[in-house]
């Protein structure tokens, strides 16, 4: 067979997360991200089903991705702080990804993958109420909310922009390396 | 003349305010708030100028209205944890409004009347310059960071609800009292 369905995957996920991130789940084209990829329209319907089903691989596959490149372990909770530092760092690096979860959010309805996702958020819970029962974390934060607020915080200046912009128009810097020593700071707070 | 214009402009204001959270600026169509208002689409046109004025008629309409709800004076200032719950406390009543937000964000450019709303965070700065003086707040965190902080933290449940929905399913007590009640203590942990 001339096919390689594993490299033909491949090109068509990375077309889509251009595709939906750009324009999100319901303005997103299969045929644009056909011709992105160099790849007939059919194999998107073959190898993922349609359009909806093409978004979760993408979330999926990105979400994997943040996962390897952002590891929370027990290493990381004891200092927090740069553990945020890196999500936001990644978030510099891969622009794209917010856009999809600011889109699926916008959507509304059930989260793509969400029992895989729920799963993933309750084993950092778990890693956070250990950490707190050694006492590498401290301050009377709940864990959910502690993680909740490291990724409001890593996160709002790039699903907010606009705003962020605005907002930190008057500061003495808002350079890239500002808004990540200041987030750093913030998030040690919260846990010390 | 038979126009009462000023019904007019509300009656449309109003009904762009729905059409444009739910479809955001691009999906968003002027036919469908004009038949939702009962006027004449023409009258659009005449008043705003298109879709893109009305999308930021709509933005300063509401913006001016979230400034009344939930000021920022030095009484707010001396208490910013109670006042993140306001903010929160807003946008659990018009969740419309994130919605806006979140569309201008994911369209790029540069934000509606962003001067008018610069010059509104920067009075913010300033308040926040001066409760520093004055010992209000203390801790070592930028002005520009903690007003950040407060937004970014009151409203990430609302701009990333999928997300906060999985984080926050592992605990004890996810009910909204329990948000804002972790919302105000980490503000608070902020500033002190």
């Amino acid at each position: 067979m001339a096919w390689d369905t594993e490299r033909t995957r491949r090109l068509l996920l990375e077309a889509a997360v251009e595709e939906f991130a750009e324009h999100g789940p319901e303005g997103a084209r299969v045929d644009r991200v056909a011709a992105r990829a160099g790849v007939n329209k059919e194999r998107i319907y073959q190898y993922f089903g349609g359009k909806r089903q093409l978004f979760t691989a993408v979330l999926e596959a990105e979400l994997a991705k943040v996962a390897a490149a952002v590891p929370l372990t027990a290493d990381e909770i004891a200092d927090l702080g740069e553990y945020a530092g890196r999500v936001f760092d990644y978030h510099c690096e891969h622009p794209h990804f917010l856009r999809l979860l600011a889109w699926e959010g916008l959507q509304g309805g059930p989260a793509a993958a969400e029992g895989e996702r729920a799963a993933h958020y309750a084993d950092k819970l778990a890693a956070f109420a250990d950490a707190r029962k050694k006492g590498a974390i401290t301050g009377d934060i709940e864990p959910a909310h502690l993680l909740y607020a490291v990724h409001a915080l890593a996160t709002w200046w790039f699903t907010m922009p606009q705003v962020a912009h605005m907002m930190l128009a008057g500061a003495p810097d808002d350079s890239p390396a500002s808004r990540r020593a200041g987030l750093v700071r913030m998030v040690r707070r919260l846990t010390s």
